[in-house]
């Protein structure tokens, strides 16, 4: 069975939500740890198999190990047969691939760029900023559900939990509100939130 | 046919020697566009169809759009049958979507803020540093010849363009300079050149 390291309300819990969809949480083993967070709270936890103590972190039924939410998502939902992506050589495959590397290429950094306030040309140049993000978004929806047509996918998920994390980044758009309110009804809210209450709750003691 | 963007010496030349790397060059339309460059020669090429006028970009036979790197490279490996890729389901698939990531999501931040001499709090505890990325590789690999075991891979590929870019940033590691080593002796260098002297020449007229 899968390991993976978890901590409460962070970029992991997305994964956690995906394994929900999926109806997979009994099938893979969650190991709940202490991160370093961004206001210095927390610390790094033993216990934590990821090489530089963060989260999600996943270790493979062979052994093999996973960084970067992205590749972990994608991961869990080949093993699981592609309940929640676009299959290699079916239509949209494209477009769901562009969707999950513009995540950690551009929506992360811009993201990040933007809490620290950062306002660098080179920056800019390279990833662009939330501006743009939206706008790409919006563009790239058209008149569809979701990122890769009517299908909610991983993409969506990740996409979609930068906003929810950060909900004043949401851009004035009402096709990115929308979309952003269709991907997080998809999903077990509270199931998720009990979930991490007990998480957190575990992680205390 | 797919059309890729591409720019000679840029980011996009690394998708341009995995079709050489495939035997495949003939079976994409390559559009040789301009971009601006980070020291801020070039232009916006009305011919480029990124929306953002960067490069690489994909155009797919039906009419799908996919940009950033690592998608495009996947997506190319995966239509001509998985030649420098783990295939979804074999053994080592998790490692390699890991660094496709990580070159995306890790390397590719690092290596911008290193550039732009960015030294923040926030973009080390997230994206961290070109030392962590060195340490990473080293750990990564083992004894193994490349990134996923002994199998050259795209992620070989793109992490590896990194540092053939800018090679003062390579590591003073044994272990990752044999591997730069071999990732480039891997690739056919001199009809990369050929090639990038013909477009560049093409560009200019």
């Amino acid at each position: 069975m899968p390991t993976l390291y978890h901590s409460p309300h962070t970029r992991s819990s997305r994964v956690l939500s995906q394994l929900m969809l999926m109806g997979k949480l009994d099938q893979v083993t969650v190991a709940i740890v202490d991160i370093v967070k961004s206001d210095g709270s927390g610390r790094k936890d033993p216990n934590n198999a990821h090489p530089e103590g963060k989260v999600p972190f996943l270790v493979t039924d062979d052994g093999g190990t996973i960084r970067e939410s992205s590749a972990i998502m994608m991961y869990l939902d080949e093993i699981f047969g592609h309940p929640f992506s676009i299959k290699p050589g079916a239509a949209g495959r494209g477009s769901f691939l562009s969707w999950m590397s513009y995540y950690c290429g551009v929506l992360e950094p811009a993201m990040v760029a933007h809490f620290a306030e950062l306002d660098h040309p080179i920056l800019k140049s390279t990833f662009r900023t939330m501006t743009e993000v939206g706008e790409q978004i919006a563009s790239g929806m058209g008149d569809d559900l979701f990122l890769v047509g009517d299908k909610l996918t991983i993409a969506d998920i990740i996409m979609a939990s930068a906003f929810q994390w950060a909900p004043h980044l949401i851009p004035e758009d009402p096709t990115v509100k929308a979309w952003i309110k269709r991907v997080e009804a998809a999903q077990d809210g509270i199931g998720l939130k009990a979930f991490e209450t007990q998480a957190f709750a575990a992680l205390k003691m």
